[in-house]
């Protein structure tokens, strides 16, 4: 059995993992990312948790394959550079070759949200399907389309952008890119407790009120559990946000034709009561020739998609590039 | 110099061509299709059309290397099969196969709107960009993507559709897709004629009323050229069309982060009168990252991008496939 080392490098908490070329993980570690160490001292972090999780599970160093890392924000996935990811502070950081150096294995960055979508397409939820549309409803929103097993890259590697085209019919709320309206917005965790916070500081009722007398502390996943337990204001949030998504995809489904969407993030923890308003807002909006043409389907990966994704990506474009 | 066939099969005209691989139009034939023949006979007038352009070009049989077609409708790239062309009367035509048997020659097949995009992304207004976004303004409105000289595909080959989409703020106008307010019942060279029709019936002044006493046979070109000649209405009708169009590459581009995007078709020849509006409406609502990423170039092609773009994908499928 050969492996593949996956990582997945957030702001907060990074994931080693070591995975199956079927896509198992065999171990993984969790750990703080501490970015303030500086560039370096992450990377040499990272190697050292990957050649502490291959020696206790007993795994050859021969076995070990290549290294994969998903990473946010702009970067070049053929020269192996992170270009910018502000929550790490890191600018043209040579990730892949770094960590090549350190461990003596190919070594391959890509952006997270595409290795998420890549290994939710080949080993999660979008598993048999060829042409997979990940979308991901965190703190923002985002999207990566894998067909035939290869990634769309797009200009500077930016294809996936959903977040940030301004929605008519919803709200005019100030967006983090600094503009107003942007989709993301209302389809985010942080749009649907924002909405929640809003809709109760002008008075509405809801149980939320009571629970959460510093309005502030309210998460998406608050308005998801309020809305399980009947509460009329956190079901509203969640058709209205299911509805702007829905109105989104009508846009990307024609442009990209999938024959499976699938939706991760903490946002998509709620579950119908966001996807049933989605579907009915896509389906009002399609052209009859796409519609029942793709599945959509819940991720199923979760924390570990990134992990595996990277990993099986990294086994991918390295086998590539012995035969070419 | 090797040569390949393109052939650019319409509804109403069939357009053959002998190519060299760099792209040079060597030869060309134009027909009337006249689909009432049936699909056999259709496809052995273009055998007999590339044979004959072959032989009066002086070329040997041995340098004519593939045979492309560039089809309207739903079709089958993989398996060389025309499913659907609903203008040309076609259900399931095996064309690749018929064409490969009567001139020996490898033979591949793809949508027209897909051979017009590559032939411009490879050889003309996209050359040397690696992400081109290709759009029709034709009676319909169209559009395909070329990535690193591959093309997105989608699930049943259908990617690269934007014409129906509802679009907010517009016109509520019946789509011949059976729906309402769809993007193409403005933005196509239909659209462009309808919209001065109805504003002309409705009591507006254009000089367009006095050229036109019978509107129904006013186009879009009459258009384009009052609008030149200082006509308001012909203005304003581009103007819209062109923001239109603008808010619907908005959500385009951030998805597929083209370098290029090359719009052609009738509609295209209205020039800045339709690409300044749309420039400023997709500039306005377009995220900062994304902004003076990409250049807008009106195709330069012309007719010849398609039987261009049908030629040198089949030389580029062919020579894939000995190498695989």
């Amino acid at each position: 059995m050969k492996y593949a080392a996956g990582v997945d490098v957030g702001g907060t908490n990074i994931v080693c993992g070591l995975i199956e070329e079927t896509g198992r993980v065999v171990a993984r570690k969790k750990y703080a990312t501490a970015p303030e160490r500086g560039s370096a001292a992450v990377l040499e972090g990272i190697a050292a948790t990957v050649e502490r999780l291959r020696e206790d599970a007993g795994i050859p160093a021969d076995d070990l394959e290549a290294i994969g890392l998903g990473i946010p924000g702009l970067l070049d996935p053929e020269r192996g550079i992170s270009v910018r990811a502000v929550n790490l502070g890191w600018t043209q950081v040579p990730v892949a070759a770094e960590l090549q150096r350190r461990l003596g294995k190919p070594t391959y960055i890509d952006n997270d949200v595409r290795m998420y979508a890549y290994g939710e397409a080949i080993a999660g939820a979008g598993r048999g399907a060829r042409y997979v549309l990940g979308v991901t409803i965190g703190t923002g929103l985002a999207s990566a389309f894998v067909q035939n097993g290869e990634l769309l890259y797009g200009h500077r590697f930016m294809a996936g952008e959903i977040g940030h085209v301004p929605i008519e019919h919803f709200e005019s709320i100030p967006c983090n890119c600094g503009r107003i309206g942007c989709l993301e917005t209302v389809v985010s965790a942080t749009g649907i407790a924002r909405q929640a916070r809003t809709r109760i500081e002008r008075g509405e009722r809801s149980s939320l009120a009571e629970r959460f007398p510093d309005l502030s502390r309210l998460r998406s996943v608050d308005v998801t559990e309020a809305c399980l337990a009947g509460d009329a204001l956190a079901k509203d949030v969640l058709d209205r946000t299911g509805r702007a998504l829905g109105a989104a995809l009508a846009w990307a489904v024609p442009l990209l034709s999938p024959d499976a969407i699938v939706i991760g993030g903490g946002g998509a923890l709620a579950g119908d009561a966001l996807f049933v308003p989605m579907k009915s807002e896509l389906d009002s909006r399609l052209l009859q020739d796409y519609k029942d043409q793709f599945v959509i389907r819940s991720a199923e990966l979760h924390d570990d998609a990134g992990l595996i994704g990277s990993a099986l990506w990294a086994l991918a474009r390295g086998r590539k590039a012995l035969h070419t």
